[in-house]
């Protein structure tokens, strides 16, 4: 598939995409449900609350990321596939304390209870914190990529876009700015800044991940996919939003018409929804553009990049 | 210092070992200093509160376990600064969720406000999740250990410990054993087995992660520091039990007599507290014991054991 036109495919009617998606959907459930913990034994109920807060469920948006960025690196599917377990372990862990009470307070994810909701609070403190611990521990798995030295920076990379400069800074500037009135709300250039971080970090985490298991990239190539990796991480936040803003909660399973409930600044709240649209469409146009010097093998990117856009949910 | 006389010194009155514990505890203040995010920028308030979490408190015992294993492989302390510092970290992170409301819900932690006292719970929920990013992210540093395929086994080993059959696991048995009648308290088995992976992982992970920053080990001598640090890590905790139904809040500061309100199991509450000081002499021969084939390049190690066993706070 040509660059030119996976830009105006609809990848959800596209058959190749769709079934590419799917097989590698299914890979990642089946890592998974290896490194997850058995739940038996004596701390059963904490290994049985980690598979319920990451089996079963979820776009896998962040392992395809993974999956096709690793087409340019010409890098195995079956190698790939822990890193991408990796950075999905660190989205749910991320998922299951953004859910807690003294944060989102919210009930419903993926179709299901949330893991406090489900389980306790405490519990799902620990399946939070012990997940995080998890995509590390399969990150630095003995032999799982030859070169140690690509193994160190991958850990690396993740930890710094899990951290304080990356996904939980995000998270800390998002509780700050909510709940403020409309006239005390962040720019747009505060907003983008908040989700280069909160969503942005992990997404360009979940890119380089998959690109740094195959051969070496040269410095152009590795700058093309941050490019990209920026751009489709605020496409997809700019489309949350406007989700959340639109579907309903059945269709999203997790709770709609959050974000104004809560007063959390959105791009819808900053922009409206029309010009939302147009931004998501700008971004995915951008993704594109970034990666066009790669050609081919950039393909899938390309696909994702529409999906992120063109999702209804 | 021989073991022999190691174990009958006072560590307390030993000016060698004290003037050793100082130095570096203050070489692990100054390398946490340097890697916490500054004070400043979007997540300010984040950045703050890791550093409010983290620094100018504690005994630091597990990074001074590290250093004392490094001397039996010979690795400079500039090098095992920084993996003690990954391992301070977790347990900085563990003692900031452990204080939450979910958990313990205490108020009062290294003589200061625990961290949701003093900020909010949501900013203490991302303090503990960024503080265990930061671990890995130091201890994945670029150059930090010539060898990488070592670097790689190190991560792997303090996610291990960290995780949910590690810290994390051994809180989630905690979780479950407390506010039980006793009646239905765990027998001294369960106890033993609940501290060994809750307090034990980190410690055992303190020692391995310090022996393995110099010359690689035979097998042997790395047995002989998994035994070590089995019996101290126990001995940390039976003291612990101790401390907690006899020192005052003002010595411990954190909050004293904890335990039994709770209704956890201890060590006192399985065996009152002259048993459990006799136990905590028998783990204290043990590690000494355990340290004998190393020979002199344990001394430091004795004496932790030592200081472990006869603190006051």
């Amino acid at each position: 598939m040509s660059v030119a036109s996976s830009r105006t495919a609809n990848p959800v009617s596209d058959v190749t995409f769709a079934a590419w998606s799917r097989e590698r959907q299914q890979r990642i459930e089946s890592v998974l449900e290896r490194v997850l913990p058995a739940g038996a034994g004596p701390a059963a109920r904490l290994a049985a609350a980690m598979r319920y807060a990451t089996l079963g469920g979820g776009k896998r948006v962040r392992p395809l990321l993974a999956f096709a960025a690793a087409q340019v690196s010409r890098a195995s599917d079956a190698r790939v596939a822990l890193a991408a377990a990796a950075v999905e372990l660190i989205h749910a862990y991320s998922l299951v304390h953004d859910d807690l009470p003294c944060m989102d307070d919210d009930v419903l994810r993926r179709g299901k209870p949330t893991v406090h909701v489900e389980y306790d609070e405490a519990t799902a403190l620990l399946v939070g914190d012990a997940l995080q611990s998890l995509a590390f521990q399969i990150l630095s798995q003995p032999d799982f990529i030859e070169n140690a030295k690509v193994q160190v920076e991958m850990v690396h990379l993740l930890a710094a876009a899990a951290g304080s400069r990356g996904m939980a800074g995000g998270q800390q500037i998002d509780l700050e700015a909510t709940g403020r009135t409309r006239e005390q709300r962040p720019e747009l250039s505060e907003l983008e800044f908040m989700h280069i971080h909160k969503t942005g970090a992990l997404i360009r985490a979940a890119v380089l991940l998959g690109a740094a298991c195959g051969e070496p990239l040269a410095a152009s190539e590795r700058a093309a996919l941050d490019r990209y990796a920026r751009a489709v991480g605020l496409a997809f936040q700019v489309v949350d939003d406007v989700l959340d803003a639109e579907a309903s909660t059945a269709t999203l399973g997790k709770t709609a018409g959050k974000d104004e409930k809560q007063g959390k600044p959105t791009y819808v709240t900053a922009l409206g929804r029309a010009a939302a649209r147009e931004l998501a469409e700008e971004l995915r146009a951008e993704a594109h553009a970034a990666l066009a010097p790669l050609g081919s093998r950039a393909g899938r990117l390309g696909s994702l990049a529409d999906f992120i856009v063109l999702r209804k949910f």
